[in-house]
């Protein structure tokens, strides 16, 4: 039996918080045992929240935090903020305590107050927030998606090798292949910076990871690589861009299917596939955006999942630290 | 009646030309009649395709070119070869005798001889590549895709006057809004000189568009804004992301609706709303890209389109002339 793994969860942050935590760690514990939680948010709204919940006492501890930071606080106004359940709950996985932090709260201030406080890993020269993202075959990991307005060849190299490096801790019987986001297949094709990281990462092809050139945005659901890097500028509106389109095209969807009896009778005998189709784009399955850089995992929650979308992240947790996420980090930068 | 609009058209450029582009003309004409066709490419050939289609004879013009410029040519390469369909279609616009070109041809090509050729508009300082894109409402114009991997913030100044141009072309009872895509809409979120547009853009406002600020890109397609605006790294990314994620999704749905007999049935009695739902995002509605900046209007259509797809993009043509596409964008830079 492995060792359990500890997690730091800010039960105050996201829509709907603490009821969507707590819940969503019940529904998490039917299924998993090897794991324990230290949640941090005031006690008395805690425990009053946990007589709706069954969670045996053996997998929680409450750390009481009064403070809580809100979703329109700046960044800097919530770092200067004493005693927060998330600033209490990065602290905890900088002292070593727990193994990882999650928090769905506001997105801005867990990433400055864990930058902040959790020392960056040596020769990383900027941390990146990554995303899973489904393609035909399994799941790709897509980074940055908004850490770094702008990047150099050198952040460029250390996504790579921080993406293939969670990529092999989520899905370590897959072959981990990294390529570059860009506007052609050529390699002629881009600015200047990401030529150049072309050539960095093509020179330093190690055994890892397979560096596969370039890939066009229509073709990074495809499957052929896994591990997606670009910077923060292009990876957010591209992971925006399909997550309007994916709603855009089920609304249409979902009219086409109801419009008219012989419509909603002939979905219904249908139910099964489109419940299974329904599922696929799901998107509280790829629930859980991972902070790559600093010396402890730190996991980001949409605010607006449900306590299912809650747990899957939870998930991603533990399988990053299962997985050894920082160990291989560091493991790829020696290489 | 309006004057015909008189388009050249590269017959040579594209899959399975001239077969298809002849056909999408004879397409077209069975609807539309104030419209003149030059066909630029090698008599022998076009003559021996007219006996496939009925094109009747007041309604064309071949004119001789034996040269054809391939897919894989170099723009430069391209711009070299003499007496090219390409070229001398393009030329045609140039001498003012047609009033538009359309090629379904190599794309670098086509955009580098024609700015070899066709005068810049004055004040204008990059040309920029435009394209149709459907949101809840109606269509989004969406610009740069490509013609500029950096931009500066004159750039998106100039693309915002341009697309909203176009748009008050193609759809002159819409109202054109304009929006800077971004990834956030506060005015702190993104890089430099997109703040700097964005400044220029509110204070130049003016009566012939609204500028609405900063877009994210899961709203690029709920209709609130018309003309979206980028550079051409950014909007390659998100145009090719979009068309990635709905093949992704449509052969997912395709799967779940043909996955066994009972699914079959029920989507046999559901066939003609799955139709609409199929023709919403048939990509031959929205094909044709146009290329603003040049004194006269140059219009790309997807060189794997069917001769449906190249006769919408006949149909986007005849829009840009009827709608004094060049006059708006001039009006609009002295505004």
């Amino acid at each position: 039996m492995t060792k359990s793994v500890v997690i730091a969860v800010d039960a105050m942050g996201g829509e709907d918080a603490p009821i969507k935590i707590l819940k969503g760690i019940s529904y998490y514990l039917k299924k998993n045992k090897n794991v324990f939680f230290k949640i941090f948010g005031p006690n008395s709204i805690i425990q009053k929240e946990l007589l709706n919940n069954s969670i045996p006492k053996e997998y929680f501890e409450i750390i009481n935090c009064e403070q809580i930071i809100n979703e329109n606080d700046t960044p800097l106004a919530a770092a200067k903020k004493k005693n927060t359940s998330m600033m209490m709950a990065i602290d905890d996985v900088k002292q070593k305590r727990s193994d990882v932090i999650l928090s769905a709260g506001n997105t801005g201030a867990l990433f400055v107050i864990s930058k902040l406080n959790i020392n960056m890993i040596e020769n990383i020269s900027k941390p990146a927030l990554a995303a899973l993202w489904p393609n035909k075959v399994d799941m790709n990991i897509v980074l940055d998606l908004g850490a770094n307005v702008e990047c150099d060849e050198k952040n460029f190299e250390d996504f790579a090798l921080m993406g293939s490096a969670l990529h092999k801790a989520l899905y370590p019987f897959h072959d981990s292949k990294v390529a570059l986001l860009n506007i052609g297949s050529e390699e002629i094709k881009g600015h200047e910076t990401i030529k150049k990281a072309y050539q960095i990462l093509e020179n330093k092809k190690n055994q890892l990871y397979d560096f596969c050139g370039y890939i066009e945005g229509n073709h990074i659901m495809d499957g052929k690589v896994n591990v997606i890097v670009t910077d923060g500028f292009t990876g957010n509106i591209a992971l925006k861009t399909a997550e309007g389109t994916a709603n855009f095209i089920s609304m249409e969807l979902k009219k086409a299917l109801s419009d008219g009896i012989i419509a909603k009778l002939s979905s219904l005998a249908n139910i099964s596939n489109l419940k299974k189709f329904k599922n696929l784009f799901d998107p509280r399955l790829y629930n859980g955006a991972i902070f790559l850089g600093l010396e402890s995992p730190v996991i980001k929650s949409h605010g607006s999942t449900d306590y299912i979308g809650f747990a899957n992240s939870l998930d991603v947790c533990v399988k990053t630290v299962n997985g050894q996420l920082i160990e291989k980090i560091k493991k790829n930068i020696v290489l």
